[in-house]
């Protein structure tokens, strides 16, 4: 049987820090380097059934292909989805969801925040897709045809399609002309809430920035501490898991330098296509994503977000990690169950595939393109302070790789030169929520800023837990952090009604 | 003889507000109309001489052609100058000049104002051009050559090359790495020095934005104001000045009608080149023009801002134009007296030409392009409230010449879209300079609209007088308003320092 690894382009690329996205989890790719690679996670799924509770009517608006220039004249159907149940049609507020890398319907069914928040605020809930992403494509299939058409796809022109919506659609519904709309965002849509917030901030009168790791670009934040917010996961939830992890990467290097050794990973593993020497990169590097997927998706009750998996997964593959000092073998055979929580709790699956999450969809694509540009974010692993092997953080070798498969080098550079970087203070009426479980919080704001830039931490939350919607199982810290951002939301309505108009 | 008016695109397009910049005179095109028309202001001469006092190094920085694709990955040289003298080299303030619509060694010659201060605040002086100007061409001799070439030619990316380029200054120059940036800017270099500050408040900790309208888009303003303000300062300067330039346009209606009156107009104008019928409405617009820059360079000391022109030039002009009263060719004989004041004060000029300031130089081309892209400025006479021809703003004419010149349509709502229109409150740290003599106050922020947006009025200052080097004949408005200028300055360097870094 022929190995048939389809690998889609950004595993070739090699990955080391995933991004999973605002409820969405298409990864977010950044790292690039040598052999061993960390890959990025990407949803199981990214449509969930439309069910009475998230009732919307799904809209499109013709938006400009370029906002900044003037040469390509085309225009485009955005597409948006607006639920105005609740809606006090005398100027109640709107909350406006920042769509991020994927089919908007996804994460509008998955942002439960906004929908338990709507009647008591009286909103209109809007959920715009974002450019390049869903079926908002500028130009339709050919989109991702070549650079000529992927040159529209950055955050800029996205939060340019954000305010042009927002002023049609005020201009257009009776009764919303004074609705004071909130920026509502979770992953790098809670990175364009945010920014969408500092630069039009006549647009959005405060935005909620959840788990939006905005500080993950150049040396802002240390590259390593992704994967030890990862590692911590794994230490508190189970004594000997983490170690069990750290100790498999030598397990495995050392079974995959034989015939017989792959042999044994295949069969171990029920991989659907047995392992190869050169596959063993993207064998780790499928690991690495379980394990990072899993630290995003570590919820206190059973869910659907990733993957189908019970409630406080971590601790649930911990059962299977307790003893690291194992031999080889049997190390392995425990990393599998570990890892079969992640890919078969729902004991559907009849083996494993290692491209399993390596989905070519256009979400995927459209995100690796985005790191190759705008969202260059360093990460690396030590060993040390992480239960992964050594990563450095290879810069050329990552624009290399961007170069080959898109024709573009990354500007590492841009997105602090744009968006402000540590320097954010002359900005207000933004609420950063992180939880203390989510990798990502690695690139969040952690400690308010101001009285108007606030942190929030949620300490048992994972990736923007504060976003889903509400469950008996919430731990206290989140119930108090969507508490206080319903609070921040209603302050700034206040505060956005007593203004003076000019 | 054959007529040979050599009219630019810009007057062939015909225009009806003036916007004089910063302290150039590149004009500021905008409403289109009919037959009759109002043509905007020129410089006589971009360049002044470079004297000792302004001793500055002229550099160049390697800019990307486009700050927001990735398509396009060519660069070119800004050209900057720097001066630092003053410069106090242990993290003293920079006062960066946004460049605006012409050759940046103008600007910097004509900004007396920075120098001036530059000893007292110890500060380092950057003049940076704005691409499309000057030397600054993205692509060369070939920058205008077609759309594709003119597509990075928006304030966004003029704002985005200030940024990257403040960046750089801070990261090579020993000692500015700390330093403080204070924007500075008059006219459409105001209006980009207010929007650098809210679109980049983590590159420039305040902004002063002198003469800067950036309140003349869409309906934010009436469009008359603009010759409302010009009407008032020949209201002002002698009795019966503007009721005699009111009447002088049925006069000439009258005139042009026959062929005498059409010799009559060339001899008493001593036109270099004798009018015909079909050139009357340039005839207009050209007088247009003229009241409009005495309007602007309306200063109280003898300057060469627009033309060389003598201390309160509209009330010498006036001199000649006492009585509205008289038969039409005594009152065009006086109108002649009072347009030669601005053509001839030196006495050189043996004839005029009514394309005289309607130079092709690739400063006013440039500007019309960005009125017929973003730079849109509706303006308006009505012939009540001003001393001009009813010329309502008409949009659709407008667009329809931008796209026969240029090949594109005008975007008038994008502006205020991106740029916040009346909605800027959530800003801080911009001081609005207005002269109560500027028609260009007409869309200025002439309030204060909270303690860090600040509007400074000078009742006798016209086109950003504040700018200008400091005179013995200044009045004590201009004076004050410096000094209150400075003042902000001062505080917002204490507080840049004082603020906690991230």
């Amino acid at each position: 049987m022929a190995v048939s690894l389809k690998l889609s382009i950004t595993v070739v690329t090699i990955v080391t820090a995933a991004l999973g996205l605002v409820t969405a989890a298409l990864g977010l790719v950044t790292a690039a380097s040598a052999l061993v690679s960390h890959r990025h996670s990407r949803p199981l799924s990214a449509r969930s059934k439309h069910t009475d509770r998230f009732d919307y009517k799904t809209r499109y608006f013709q938006q400009k292909v370029d906002h900044f220039g003037f040469a390509e004249d085309s225009t485009f159907k955005q597409r948006y989805l607006i639920a105005d149940r609740y809606w006090n049609q005398d100027g109640g507020p709107i909350l406006f969801y920042t769509g991020n890398e994927g089919d908007i319907t996804w994460f509008c069914n998955n942002t439960g925040f906004m929908w338990d928040v709507s009647k008591e605020l009286g909103a209109m809930l809007v959920f715009a897709e974002h450019r390049y992403y869903g079926e908002s494509m500028p130009f339709g299939k050919k989109s991702f045809s070549n650079l000529k058409h992927l040159n529209y796809f950055t955050s800029e022109q996205a939060l340019a399609d954000f305010a042009v919506l927002i002023r049609s659609l005020k201009q257009t519904i009776t009764g919303a002309q004074n609705s004071p709309v909130i920026a509502i965002g979770g992953s790098y849509g809670g990175m364009l809430a945010a920014w969408f917030r500092m630069k039009y901030p006549h647009i959005v009168i405060g935005a909620l920035a959840a788990s939006a790791p905005i500080w993950q670009f150049e040396d802002l934040s240390p590259c390593g501490t992704f994967y030890t917010i990862v590692t911590n996961d794994f230490l508190k939830s189970g004594k000997g898991c983490a170690e069990s992890i750290r100790n498999s990467w030598d397990a495995i290097n050392k079974l995959s330098s034989t015939a017989e050794g792959l042999t044994f990973l295949s069969h171990t593993f029920q991989l659907c296509s047995p392992l190869q020497a050169p596959d063993v990169a993207s064998f780790k590097s499928w690991l690495i994503e379980t394990w990072v997927n899993l630290a995003m998706a570590d919820y206190p009750y059973e869910a659907n977000f990733l993957q189908p998996l019970p409630a406080w997964p971590i601790k649930v593959v911990c059962t299977f990690l307790k003893d690291p000092s194992l031999p080889a073998k049997s190390l392995l055979q425990n990393i599998f169950q570990a890892v079969n929580i992640y890919y078969n709790y729902t004991g559907n699956a009849e083996c494993l595939n290692i491209s399993q999450t390596a989905t070519s969809n256009l979400d995927d694509e459209g995100w690796y393109y985005q790191t190759c540009t705008e969202m260059v974010m360093p990460s690396c692993s030590d060993g040390v302070h992480d239960m992964f092997e050594l990563v450095p953080w290879d810069l050329q070798d990552f624009s290399d790789n961007c170069k080959k498969d898109w024709g573009v080098r990354p500007r590492p550079d841009w997105i602090a030169t744009v968006y402000g970087g540590k320097n954010i203070s002359s900005h207000s009426n933004i609420v950063f929520s992180n939880g203390d479980l989510d990798p990502w919080a690695s690139g969040g704001v952690t400690k308010s800023i101001s009285d108007t830039l606030v942190a929030i931490s949620i300490s048992e939350g994972a990736h923007h837990l504060d976003l889903r919607s509400s469950n008996d199982a919430d731990p206290s810290s989140v119930q108090n952090a969507r508490a206080l951002e319903v609070e921040y939301i209603k302050k700034w309505i206040e505060e956005a009604k007593a203004e003076p108009v000019q």
